[in-house]
């Protein structure tokens, strides 16, 4: 159980960011795409540049004591600074934790999900969108409003009404054989997952509005733990699950 | 020296809010408004009813230790609940802290102050707008680039072009002996010192542009801990100090 100082900016400020791997048979999943973002997230945030060899090695250790299931990384700028301001050595502070596998993925991919309309919309921040920082207090209030409804997740839009994920998970869509995923320039979060789909298929990012998702072929969840989940039903509309499993066969999905 | 677990909601999510209190001759400076502010963000996050006199008991006892200078009170979600879904019974983490008060903020007071205008802008979120949540990145990168100006703090706008506040204080504007303070229903923090202003004088709450601010007999930052300062400059506008110190004499400040 690790203590964390409570004069910590990760605690203070959110000033921090993190990524969840997979862990399979002792092994990190995707975690070059991990790091990747991790670096895009330092950089993004002015933080000095990691130093990823070690941080693999202690992942690696980790993933070997975990064998199946998840492994949590959180960077956070340490402490120092006066008030916002940011520290002019920070010392980095960097947590690894572990936690059991979700159980109901598995369910998810087989069976698909309903969706929900979410209440709560996303705002707009360009400097921060795409990046996994330590602050969540949307998705806080997202899974709140969740809570509330009767589906497996909900799908979110911005203030706009734009379409942008879900309550943890990036939307990928199908439509005339084309693929299609929100555009996160503006808010929402850039999942590995989804960056390792956009690599090695035609992906096109677009903004959507709701009218566009419903009149998709097929409509899918990704993250980097649930993998690829056919998404049923969103609110009352209607989605096939065999149309999407027999689109989704089409898509390259590597390690 | 406090030690938080690393599976705090605070840290992982920002999941909480805090304030900071000025400390006076062993004294909370307007407790009252402290305590107000908490309770509303404990509401807008969902979180328990707060149990505010074993809080103040507390504080009070800190507050004799500390004397003259800085409480921060720190209150999070605790640990618990699946991802970001809240637990059901959540165990608040507090966290007292005390820091020196920051002496250039007599200085600030008697001489006023330079404002360079903020390359970052805020986002909108209005259900976590007024608050004092623990996401603060936007403030973070605030910070970083006002270190990049020639000033004493930076006038920041939203992403609409709005004026909203400085890094960290309210702004408050004279124009034709009529008062008006931004509004904060889309993003920005209210601070105890402007709702204290508020109540015994009667200040406006207006959409302002840069060119609003501009025309302004005097323009003001406030907050808890430097009280009422007057700005000399934005940018390359100049305002009258002499002025401003006079406009502010008709405010009526209560502790």
């Amino acid at each position: 159980m690790h203590q964390v100082n409570s004069r910590d900016r990760g605690l203070n400020y959110g000033d921090g960011f993190f990524t969840t791997v997979r862990v399979c048979e002792g092994k990190l999943d995707r975690w070059e795409g991990h790091l990747q973002r991790l670096k895009q997230c330092a950089s993004a945030l002015y933080f000095p540049v990691l130093d990823l060899n070690t941080l693999s090695e202690h992942c690696e250790i980790a993933a070997r004591e975990i064998n199946d299931g998840v492994l949590k990384v959180v960077i956070t700028r340490g402490e120092g600074g006066r008030g916002y301001g940011l520290p002019d050595e920070p010392q980095l502070t960097t947590l690894l934790s572990s936690s059991a596998y979700p159980a109901h993925y598995e369910n998810w991919r087989v069976k698909g999900v309903s969706l929900a309309l979410s209440d709560v919309r996303l705002g707009h921040q360009p400097l921060l969108a795409g990046l996994k920082t330590l602050n969540r207090l949307e998705q806080v209030l997202i899974k709140q409003n969740a809570a509330t409804k009767q589906a497996d997740d909900v799908l979110v839009m911005d203030l706009q009404g734009e379409v942008i994920e879900s309550s943890a998970a990036n939307i990928l869509i199908c439509k005339d054989k084309r693929w299609y995923t929100p555009d996160l320039s503006h808010c929402g979060i850039q999942g590995v997952f989804l960056s390792s789909l956009q690599m090695y298929n035609p992906i096109e990012t677009a903004s959507m509005d709701l009218a566009f998702v419903y009149a998709a072929d097929a409509v899918y969840l990704c993250n980097s733990l649930m993998g690829l989940v056919p998404v049923r039903q969103i609110d009352h509309q209607q989605f096939s699950l065999s149309k999407a499993q027999a689109l989704a066969s089409e898509l390259v999905v590597k390690a």
